[in-house]
Parts: structure tokens; sequence; C-alpha cells
């Protein structure tokens, strides 16, 4: 009896913004497979026995995706119920799409269990809505990891910066310099509002809030550390307005 | 005695897929203002008494953003616990920011929950990934109201296409043959993949797929009704990929 892989999100970190479904299966899982991106309050709600942390091996190192792959793959053939525990939203920059087809291809049943991710949630928690009828028609998320200053970029900021609408940058914190300065190459106007949403729906989350020319010392001068995302647009305007 | 308002996204339509602050703040509420969008599972999952239709009035003509406004406005005046339940995620095309704004001036105390979009949920229970890594280093959203044959369109097609990223067209059905005109148009490949995906997470949910330049007529002949999401690029390529 071959068993099942549910690939679930498990959203931005605040254990209430887990969806029904990812409790149910994990509270029914023989095996949870998780890194640290859950967040601790999530992953210590876990049967610490169904435990399994994939994301650093007893050395430090990483473990790689293809140990990752196997691990799914040897659990299921031996009847396992596994849910591999991604933070926020499998699909969205996780790897989900790679470990869905490679387990596919081998025959193993696997489910995607979508999940909140913080490109959204992190700025909604702190009132910024990532599109607004005044402020920006569309939404475009990328990750940060990649060098912009690389010719070999998948990442075309130029015509992200033309396309008008708000930019959502996850995993954000370290290439700040270089990306905000790829957007003002690309002509977008140096004022437009940027906010840096920490651990944002974590109970120590906190937001700061900037322009495109000022943002980086914002970031230096409050000490805003990852995990984090950045809102770049109109509408990271918004932050903190009508508050009390 | 002011009331709270609660800004909660129920997600893409399975009630499964509500997070459990939801399910929560929706068993505690006095009032729970909602229209169509969250779907007849969740919608009759809440008991008739404290449900408020917001979506049509008696001639069916559609409540204006204003009406809904002031209910809210005096519901919390009234000191009720108040949740304006919202299809998908509050603030991704949903006016969520409007009604925070609108509240916070007047000094209401808001929260805001955010909820799974069916922006990522219908393509990824598909087993459509919105970024991959072989396939879409960003991932862009948009709706498909508005009609890109406008001048006044305030969505870049153009800009869109050149990111070479993803693209997901939020109720997309209706302005199909327009916004796939302009991308291509534009310069993107009409042989570029897209998944058209109807009822994503509902029981009845179904999906088909073509290309730029076919998805017009594969629309047709499926009978594709709104809701649903058009998924525009490589990853739209891997629906139905290695499933048995």
């Amino acid at each position: 009896m071959t068993g099942t892989v549910h690939l679930v999100g498990s959203g931005p970190g605040d254990p209430e913004l887990l969806t029904v479904k990812a409790k149910r299966l994990i509270e029914d899982a023989d095996v949870v497979l998780h890194d640290k991106l859950p967040g601790p309050e999530i992953i210590e709600s876990i049967p610490e026995e169904k435990r399994e942390d994939v994301g650093k091996r007893a050395g430090g190192e990483r473990t790689s995706q293809e140990e990752i792959n196997d691990r799914l793959l040897e659990l299921a053939r031996a009847g396992k119920r596994v849910v591999r525990l991604k933070g926020g939203d499998p699909f969205v920059f996780g790897r989900g799409g790679e470990e869905l087809a490679y387990l596919r291809e081998r025959g193993i049943p696997v489910e995607v269990v979508p999940g909140i991710t913080s490109a959204i949630a992190a700025p909604a928690v702190f009132g910024i809505p990532v599109t607004h009828r005044d402020h920006a028609s569309s939404v475009s998320f990328v990750t940060g990891h990649e060098d912009p200053t690389k010719d070999e970029s998948a990442v075309d900021w130029e015509a992200l910066a033309a396309t008008g609408g708000t930019i959502v940058v996850l995993m954000g914190v370290g290439k700040l310099p270089e990306y905000t300065r790829a957007l003002r190459e690309a002509g977008m106007d140096p004022e437009t509002p940027v906010a840096l949403v920490e651990r944002g729906t974590w109970p120590d989350g906190r937001a700061v809030s900037g322009t495109l020319e000022t943002i980086v010392s914002v970031r230096d001068e409050a000490g805003i550390e990852p995990p984090a995302v950045t809102v770049i647009g109109g509408v990271a305007g918004l932050y903190g307005e009508g508050e009390e």
C-alpha cells in the first residue's frame, strides 16, 4: 500500500492562519517533513515524535532538494501518510512544483493544499492592501534571492517597474540596495513608498516605511532582519494610515 | 461600547480552506456581512440568523460600496462583533483597503484576517504552481474586469508580458479574447501555455488548457463560466502532467 504525500502550505506563521485542512492533515499524519520556514509556533505545536526537520542536517548543512525528494518517496512507499509542510504557500517560491512532479512521475499520489502566502498576509496585518483601486491594478511577486546586478538575473526589474502595479519582494532584506537601485534606474520615482514587514503575523512582527530612496537607511536604522517582505508602490504609503 | 469589524478572507470556496481564525471569528460574530463570492458551501455553513447578504438587494441591484461601508459603521457603532466576509483575500482585488480606510477614519477598530486567494489556490489544486524554477521567477495578478481595448485601461499588458513571469487573471473569463490579443500584440509567443480554472477548490471545479492562440476556442467548447482564473505562462503547461 503506497502512502500519500500532502504538500501543505502552513501560511505566514500565525498558527491561527493555518487552514482547517492543514490542521486536520497534520493531526492525521504519520510524519511531518518541515524546515524552519513555518515558524516556531506552528512547528512546536506538532507532536515531536512525528516531526522530521529537513531544513538543516546535523552538521548545519542544508538538506538538498534531491534528499528531500528521496525521503518523501521512501516514506510514501513505506505506506506513510506524509505531510510536507512548507512556509506560506507551497507553490509561491516554495519549490512545491518540483516535489509534485518528482513524486507524480514515480506514481505517488500527491495532494496540494494551498496556504496563505506571506507576500499578501504580512503587509495585510499592517494595513497594507497589495491592490487598491486608487493605487494598484496589479501586483507582482518576486524573490529577492536573485542578484539584480548579475546579467543572468531572471527577474526583469525594468518590466516590473513598467507595470505600474505593486511589487512585493519575498526574502527581500539582503538584496534591498541592489533591487531598489535597479528600480530607480528603470525610471521608477525615487519617492515611491516602500514598506518592509518583518515577521508579519508573528507575535514580534513589525513594519517600517520609507521611499525607494530612503528605505535602505530605514532598514539599517531599524535593524530589520529576515524573514521579511518588501512592498513597493503607492499602497505602501497606506501603512499606519488612520490608525489610533 | 464600539464593536470591532473583522475584514476576513474566506479563501477560494472550500470550507476546509478557511483559516482556523476565520472559522473562530465567524462562530463568535454577531453579524456576518457577505456577498456571493465566498461560495455556497461556506455561506450555508453560517447560521442563517447572523448572515446578512450585501451582494444583491431585493430588486436584484448590487449594494453599493458606500452602503456597505455605512452598514459596517452602523453595526460597529451599535457594539456588534462584525465579520465582513470576503471571497479569497480581502486585499487582493477585494476593495478591503477601502473598507479599512473608511472605518479607521471613523475610529472603528478593524482587524484584517488574510485568506487564501483563488489566484494561487485554484491553479494549485490542479497541479499548476504559479512560480517554478524552470518556468517563472515572478508572478503577477491582475483582474480581467478592465477592458484592455480602452485607452484608459490601468493594466499595462505590454509590461506584464515583458516580465517573463506567470500572469494570473482573476475574473478573467469574459474579457479573455481582449487580453489574450493584447498579450500577443505585446509580442508574447502565441504558443505560450494558458490554463483556465473554473471554480477551483469547489466540488465541481474543473480546468482546461490551450495556448494564447487557442484558449478562446477551448473556453467556448468547454463552456467555461465565471468564477474562473486564467493562468498564462510556462507553468500552465504543467497542468495534468504526471497524473494517473
